[in-house]
């Protein structure tokens, strides 16, 4: 039997989530409004006028949370049902941090194919103003995302990609503030290349990175490289390591100016520290245990940061899903941009007061509760730039009038 | 443009329902509590021991609403999203009446078979303990409510048959009383052989009734009847209508002991009425206009019951639903039997106090706040007998003391 902590299990007894009604019925005639009779003229609108359940719905503000519980956190492939308790977290984030109301679901598609599993996304989809992706392992998520949004008109997110892109930049875009340094300038050098590594790679890329050698178990990538490779890494070579640098990852790292880690623990120690470049940024997010010991590597990096809360400079998706999911939903946009999620680094970022910032303190806490406000107010900002905006008329006076004719 | 009445525009806009946290997260220790790291330990606990899920995750008290959107009220196939309010206002009885959250699930299934339905639903199924079914056309309900029920071990109810024949058959209990009338002796007249007329048919059956004689458009149904006939109506004539009596509703209306009605508005009248037995009983409960007129029926009847809140004796599935899946949750079962549908009907019955018990009075209020409770205690008595509940061991002593040594 596996050991849970008392505090957890308490905490999980029952579940952590509930449905709550936004307003009690109490008497007969309000059940007429809300339920039979009068429901009926609610759906009869949505029917001729479908884009009005955005409003006249929960769709306005909710989304799923979706996983198919092949790739948990560290645990890989546990299942759906197992994958649940970290859906409801997720899901409580959402609702503390932005007042977004979102739903777990979790998919037993054991054997199914990318295109059943979008299928019946689609199919659940139009009670959801959005869908979180979750947890789900390379290289299906990549697909899964890409169809998902083809067929359908809300925005699709998969935060293990994108969420940590956009937490990842914005660490970055502050780590270059402290430091002096130029994104043009820098050898970057990603350890996993996985969901996570390919998005953070391609928003540094936005961010002004030049340089970024990605590598794997068989050691750096690179355009033309024959051993170990797929469709999605031959991809990556084409866009990165532009001077085809070959080699193991502790070969690659000397002279290196980042480091970005996105697999497992202890891959390298002092040794490799000293043969990388003067004074560099190491971003080391294994969980629980870093690529590298975040105390020895301070030593020698000029900023330090994991993504542990024990440390500083903690990288925390929960800085961006909440604050872009409400950005998402208020600008009712029908997709999410590249720049959307450019804006969002710039917002978290803004979250430290230039003041404050320093090597110790380039992101802010998971609990500041300027982030999502800021984070969803640059997404909307570029929302509306990109032109991604569905016409929704809200429940404005103009739209009653012409409903209700008052 | 549909018009919405102020007050309905008003209560829709936004939605009726939300998603809670059952607790706040007031730190980054309860953060690492509810989430990472420490809900780990429970995610690797449900993978060990699959059913733990049923307490460790919101699916001991969660089920979903699930439509097609192809039988909406009575305006037909709407859709999946102009289906969304109905389903929300289910979800609000469900919270209010029993404490059940209830999420809405909006199938959008156009041109899809039931068994890719049916898929559809079996893979989201893992984060709940429950399924209710509403408001899919017949024949289809029949089929995707058994292949769903055989496929997974949670219970499936269909709330448009099942639902309403509960209550429906609580009325025909208490209305037996009042009359004195003996189920085996009457001869009754159902129209309208959709999925609530066939699953009412049933249910009174198990309580009694020897003969009833379905009608839908050609008139009475006989087993040998050829025309307008499928599958479902020729089962349904073979333990039905046992003197073969043949010919229109109003035809068979005669010396008929009991009406009940589950069609369309106006379907006859005084003359019809005239027909029948000497005081018969009443139930016509087409929405909003009865099959006849209940004013005009009670001149005639000893006992007149209708869909409506504004008449006496509204047979409402508010009565059931609620109370019934409370119960299907609380004794972990994993299928809904017929002994769990008679003690429901007859706990419904035995809400109205024999004192009370009249004419006018054979079911409670929809807003009887014993009913649901009552509901709950039978379904779950039937739930053991019937040795349906799973063996879940929920987070007592023992179970705590096993997990985590205390």
């Amino acid at each position: 039997m596996v050991h849970i902590d008392k505090e957890v299990f308490n905490a999980h007894l029952g579940g952590k989530i509930e449905v709550a009604l936004k307003r009690k019925i109490t008497s007969m005639e309000e059940l007429a409004i809300v339920y039979t009779p009068g429901v009926a003229q609610v759906c009869m609108q949505i029917k001729e006028k479908p884009n009005t359940d955005h409003y006249l719905t929960i769709k306005r503000n909710t989304i799923a949370v979706i996983t198919d519980g092949t790739a948990v956190l560290g645990l890989g492939d546990i299942g759906a049902s197992a994958a649940m308790p970290v859906m409801e977290g997720k899901a409580m984030l959402f609702k503390q941090l932005a007042g977004v109301d979102a739903f777990p679901i979790a998919l037993d598609a054991k054997n199914k194919t990318v295109d059943e599993i979008v299928e019946c996304i689609r199919m659940i989809a139009p009670a959801f103003g959005g869908i979180n992706l979750e947890d789900i392992a390379s290289p299906e998520c990549f697909e899964i995302e890409e169809k998902l949004q083809k067929i359908l008109d809300i925005p699709i997110f998969h935060d293990d990609q994108h969420g940590t892109a956009v937490v990842t930049t914005a660490a970055f875009i502050n780590a270059l503030k402290v430091t002096g340094k130029k994104a043009e300038d820098l050898k970057i050098v990603l350890s996993g290349v996985g969901a996570a590594g390919i998005a953070c790679t391609k928003m540094l890329i936005s961010a002004g990175a030049r340089n970024i050698i990605g590598c794997d178990r068989a050691g750096a990538i690179y355009d033309g490289r024959t051993a170990n490779m797929n469709a999605v890494k031959e991809e990556f070579g084409r866009y990165t390591n532009p001077n085809k640098e070959k080699g193991t990852l502790n070969e690659v790292l000397q002279d290196a100016d980042m480091f970005l880690g996105l697999s497992g623990p202890n891959l390298f120690g002092e040794d490799e520290l000293k043969t990388m470049a003067k004074g560099p940024i190491i971003f080391a997010m294994s969980n629980p245990t870093p690529e590298v010991d975040p105390v020895l590597a301070r030593r020698y990096a000029s900023i330090v940061a994991t993504g542990r809360s024990d440390y500083p400079n903690q990288i925390n998706n929960v800085l961006c899903f909440p604050g872009f999911f409400r950005g998402l939903l208020d600008s009712y946009a029908f997709t999410v941009t590249e720049s959307m999620k450019l804006e969002a680094a710039k917002a978290i970022a803004e979250c430290v007061p230039e003041n404050e910032l320093c090597a110790e303190y380039i992101i802010p806490n998971a609990f500041n509760d300027r982030v999502a406000p800021a984070v969803a107010a640059a997404v909307m900002r570029a929302a509306r730039e990109d032109k991604v905006c569905k016409e929704v008329r809200t429940g404005d006076y103009e739209f009653k009038k012409a409903v209700m004719g008052v």
